[in-house]
């Protein structure tokens, strides 16, 4: 038989499997008090882990190892394809403190179930594959060294000085497990040898799940600019001080996120976001009207064109409410980071595998976060969401039907072996 | 020549001796480094003036005395009048931390100088005159304990419970300065004894000043209701979350912050103050939508009536507001003080000497709490305010014109000699 183009198969992952990774992962780092996940970039529980699943992936069969930043990795080759290229499955397998037990992990037990496949079935490959469980992602040390490291995203300078909360540095933290931090410096991939990244994450937030849906095919990571802003008044005594001969500190901030929904429905879209998480009074005792107050803005947009028009429009508001309130407007632009975009081709063939398999599938941005936005930078990427129950994350009680998680991995499988399978597979039996 | 009523005198204060009163008392407490004044109830600084400032005023020729609280009183009778009763004047002695020269001390100053006045000009007496240092009035214990002494406005329970905001117990505090906190209870003046009370403040509040106003006749002390308010959405990632699937608590204190003034126009009068100054966000992360907000509002006015018709449309509107952002509300009434009226007659003479004097004069409410509020229950009260440059106080840069200090003493002088001189005064000459 001749060449075919790889569509759907009737391989399917196995969900009994997927389960029992799952769960497994999940013992480490447990905390039975609040039923949270410890797992935190370079702990003792983490490495636990990854010197665990290295030999997981042993006895699965896979090349197993774990690099210079703790990414620990399979791979899978056919050693006949000697010019092949490799296509990377993955995800993180640290956690937030008080985490969920699919946060990363499900990326990375979808990626090796989908090589298990690949393998039991002898599928012949025409490019390696390797599953990634990668380090340090969700941001202890404020970056996502594991993704980073693999993207040659990294700078010594910011190696050698960045810390966790607890002022812990990051070097140090990587030398009490026995790496050395220059050595992240060497990892990174070669984009030619690359045959694309491919990413299964839980949605962690509410959108599949408000909108009935069961695939959210990401379409990138909406940019993202935080600023730190300060309105300053008077202090006064709240008794003293008529309600007109007053400079309110928080009124001119409440004023603020009154006008949010106006400048999104002028200059954004329904990506965009604008959200005030952290607010501190100055005094901020009950009996003195606020002198000062400073908080966080922070604007997210799938288009950089448009969080512009957010940035520009929230200065303008800011610095007219501050003239009404007599206030003085100050901030800081904290951070400002462009939209990252998933490959239109690994959009494509996940979307099309989701359909194919007659899952109910939208086209979506991320705003959180993941591995893939390293990755868009330097090969094809493409990153699959599963509905969140009540969109919760990062927190003990973030869960994901285990029919979803089984609808997730075998979307990725099927996209696996559309990009890796050398010819088409069908029926449970590769045909060439 | 026979009896006349008494008028408006040429007598006239001594600026010099106020000026040299007030810096002389400015040095017992004074912090070089931020140039505030600490002189908390019962510190040592706050009982090494009362020491002074006894004998002080037996130099003066006063009877002078320390009480079982702590307050300082100087007493100038005639001993040929064995019925007459007691005209107290008078403020507090102590500071808030980091406090102003002006703050209470300028009461006792002028106190002490009318008594002086009385004195070298040999003002026949119709009526004892106390002037008195009250203590612990800035509420390091929770309340003011000179005047709530002097008032019979204690309870025994407080006394030994009462505690500091590092949690000294008052009682601890007294003891370490030789008082015993019982014998506080034995302190009540009888009413019956009693001429009135009158008080000399700085104005802690910037209405005068911007009326162009220089002498203010309280009224009354606010009523002040204290709420401690919750209202309880869902925390969500600040990018995963879309804005119309959020329940962003800050958006409901936000909302009903913009209500505020509303309210007042619809419940309040001129004279309402609400006021938000302490709010904490939960979790409080820039990242994270805010799925809780604690909040105090302060209310007052000086109608009760008027209190309750804002505390019912704050309830109101707080729930409206709850159901639309899909936010529990909760609120705990921490504190309901009904307001306190200084007597007509009183506030009457204040303000015909004032304007015979020829100051601008207007007749305001004191946001503030004073000495004062507890007197208004068992004797005629007057409270007078002087201008506060910038409305500032409990800060070291409070400060007072001179010229205003000059006139406040003045009208205080005439009020008195009005309530205890046996005839008229004029001319720097009594005339009987």
């Amino acid at each position: 038989m001749g060449k075919k183009e790889p569509v759907t198969t009737d391989l399917k992952i196995n969900l009994d499997r997927v389960k029992n990774d799952v769960y497994t992962i999940g013992h480490y780092g447990y905390n039975p008090d609040d039923k949270g996940i410890y797992r935190q970039g370079f702990s003792d529980e983490d490495m636990k882990l990854r010197h665990w699943f290295r030999k997981y992936m042993e006895q699965a069969g896979l090349a197993a190892s774990i690099d210079a930043v703790g990414n620990v990795i399979g791979r899978l080759e056919d050693p006949q394809e000697p010019n092949h290229k490799t296509l990377l499955i993955g995800s993180h397998l640290d956690s937030v403190p008080a985490g969920g037990m699919f946060d990363g992990v499900l990326g990375v037990v979808a990626g090796l179930e989908c090589i298990r496949v690949l393998k039991e079935n002898n599928v012949p490959l025409k490019h390696a594959v390797e599953v990634i469980g990668t380090s340090e992602e969700e941001g202890r040390f404020g970056g996502m060294l594991g993704s980073q490291a693999l993207t040659g995203n990294l700078k010594l300078d910011w190696l050698e000085k960045a810390k966790d909360s607890s002022g812990e540095l990051l070097r140090d933290a990587m030398a009490r497990q026995q790496f050395h931090y220059w050595e992240a410096m060497d990892l990174a991939r070669d984009p030619d040898k690359l045959a694309g990244f491919l990413e299964l994450h839980i949605e962690q937030g509410p959108v599949l799940e408000a909108e009935h849906q069961q695939i959210g095919v990401v379409e990138g990571i909406s940019g993202v600019f935080k600023w730190l802003i300060k309105l300053i008044g008077k202090p006064d005594h709240a008794g003293t001080a008529p309600m007109n001969l007053r400079s309110d500190a928080f009124m001119g901030v409440a004023d603020f996120a009154h006008e949010i929904s106006r400048i999104i429905n002028e200059e954004g879209t329904e990506k965009s976001r604008l959200t005030i998480g952290q607010v501190e009074l100055k005094p901020g005792f009950a009996h003195t009207v606020p002198g000062q107050v400073d908080f966080t803005l922070v604007g997210r947009d799938m288009s950089e064109e448009v969080m512009h028009g957010l940035a520009n429009s929230c200065r303008k508001v800011l610095s007219a409410i501050a003239r009404n309130h007599k206030l003085m407007f100050e901030y800081e632009e904290m951070s400002w980071l462009a939209p990252k975009y998933c490959s239109p081709e690994m959009m494509a063939i996940l979307e099309k595998h989701s359909k194919a398999l007659g899952y109910k599938t939208i086209v979506m941005p991320s705003g959180a976060g993941h591995d893939a936005q390293f990755f868009t930078d330097i090969t094809p990427t493409g990153l699959l969401f599963i509905p969140s129950v009540g969109g919760v994350s990062h927190a003990p009680d973030e869960w994901s039907h285990w029919h979803d998680v089984e609808k997730g991995c075998n979307v990725l499988l099927n996209s696996v072996l559309e990009i890796v399978a050398k010819y088409s597979v069908r029926n449970s039996e590769v045909t060439f």
